[in-house]
């Protein structure tokens, strides 16, 4: 076991170890709607499993995201089940087994699933499991595995790791990049991998519809309780005239964040008549996950969401008001929220 | 000598080192506007002679930018010159003398010049010449440097020296992104970065007026030749109506290169009437500083820029052709240009 590896869980290390070794006949699927990290890891998981000589599947209820399309798959991903049955069900980044979609989700036999995930509300739903939370990504975690098998991190199997690792620490930049994480990139870029290469392939995705609907709404984004608060908001129609998809929206609440002196960040995108999608993002001790859960909604102390069945406009102001007493009680009570 | 420090460079290395134990009464100074490598090498070194002791001035021509208005001075960073006269000046980040500014650059003694840098046209105009142009950084060099006098990377200095690394490897997706740069990171991190703190510092620095204007002109972005060029333009109106400086109009050109299939990113910033800055991005083997140079522009491969005196409109549309006759030979001849 390298060091790399706790002490709390050698035993699901082993566990797993031993059946990626031993065992045959393996479906790997990661979460629907995969981002970087469940896709990475399940790409990842199999140009091990390819390395190992077994038989497997690499299966999402998805199919694979239009800016991820240049990652280099050791089989194509699947959407539907394989014509033989699998003799172990792999999870990846799974908070919870239903997280896979509900056709697999159906026919899941739990005793012979194994759970490799890094979500803190992970219930240990399968027969082995292998939970980390304090770990940046699930993506590390097989960086990890083939380490231990003696596989290098190189080429196809690097870049699967290293696109994890990327996303899922916000290019190295949020708390969970620990030291070791960015020792598991220098080690993938001292096997070989060509970072402008893949920046260029990672970064460069956009669609021109979302940059110029990005336009449309930062030139409209307003600050709210003396620039404490910022909003953003995509109407149906912005989208629309650019014909732009739900997807294009992603991440613009990160940058009404990064307006000085903004202390929440609240963005909300109109699906539908009384239908808003809203996000709140925040750094530090400023819990948004308290303010979204005040309406129905959920996540983590500092990135939470919800939806609302009002008119945009009405969103909008609920979200101003909750979040301006909050900052209100917050200062009243250092203690108690902020 | 640890192996960060490089065999061909030794003798330099050694001479900064004696320099720094044995001499006394230094001027740091970096390049005037400075970026996060500039400030940060003059930051880290400030903490470093702080813990040897020594009688020092940092000195910069330009105050410190807004942005970094945060950073932790062992001293506060001078735009006069001491009242003593230094028996050393460090340059850092340098590639020419003259970039500390004409009052420095006029009064500066060669012989008791100190040049540590990383720029590749460096002409080791100094007495003593460290110039390695593969570091990622000149913050990168002190950090050796800090290693090799026995101090740990943290607190202010270990946050400086971390300033310089983010900056220039665009948050550790450059190609100069090596190992040796992320172990360092590492070290840091493990030495007492609270990185999430860091970030939040680093990155929640904009002005609305910039978010404001970004989204002007991203919604006004245009593409050329099938999509293959990205054009972006800042009307000098534009700034005026949203109260923006040159400042905000920063790493515009960024947005456009993120566009799938761009291959060149342009961006335009109307100074005045006739003046216009513009800018060149591209990846891989396009070489941007070809086009900027046959316009009386400068640079690297993949980014260059210059000025033009000619209306916006004019300015575009020279810039749209001079870059589509580029692509154009360069597929016709993709060994010249390609």
């Amino acid at each position: 076991m390298t060091a790399a590896i706790k002490a709390s869980t050698t035993d699901s290390w082993a566990r797993v170890l031993r059946l990626l070794r031993e065992g045959d006949k393996f479906l790997v699927a990661g979460h629907n709607n995969p981002d970087g990290d469940a896709l990475g890891s399940t790409v990842a998981l199999g140009w091990l499993l390819e390395a190992l000589g077994k038989t497997y599947w690499l299966y999402n209820e998805s199919p694979v995201p239009d800016r991820f399309s240049w990652l280099r798959f050791s089989q194509p991903l699947q959407q539907a089940h394989p014509d033989w049955e699998p003799r172990w069900y792999i999870l990846l980044d799974c908070g919870d087994s239903k997280r896979v979609g509900k056709d697999l989700a159906a026919r899941l036999p739990l005793e012979r699933t194994v759970n490799i995930d890094h979500h803190v509300s992970n219930r240990d739903f399968g027969a082995v499991n292998l939970v980390e939370p304090d770990r940046s990504s699930v993506g590390e975690m097989i960086g990890y595995l083939a380490q231990e098998l003696g596989f290098p991190l190189k080429g196809p199997l690097g870049e699967a790791v290293y696109l994890a690792l990327v996303t899922d620490t916000g290019s190295f930049s949020y708390e969970n990049t620990v030291p070791k994480v960015l020792e598991l990139a220098a080690t993938i870029i001292r096997q070989g991998l060509n970072l402008a290469r893949f920046n260029a392939l990672l970064q460069n995705q956009w669609r021109m519809n979302r940059l110029k609907l990005m336009g449309d709404v930062l030139s409209r984004a307003r600050l709210f309780d003396d620039g404490r608060i910022g909003v953003i908001s995509i109407p149906k129609a912005f989208r629309e005239e650019r014909q732009a998809t739900v997807e294009d929206c992603d991440d613009m609440v990160d940058y009404i964040r990064r307006v000085k002196g903004v202390r929440i960040a609240v963005s909300l995108r109109e699906d539908g008549p009384r239908k808003i999608k809203f996000s709140l993002r925040s750094t530090g001790d400023t819990d948004v996950e308290e303010i979204a859960s005040s309406v129905g909604g959920g996540g983590h102390k500092n990135a939470a969401g919800g939806e609302l069945h009002h008119s945009l406009e009405d969103a909008e102001s609920l979200l101003v008001r909750m979040t301006r007493e909050y900052l209100a009680l917050a200062d009243k009570n250092p203690s108690a929220a902020s």
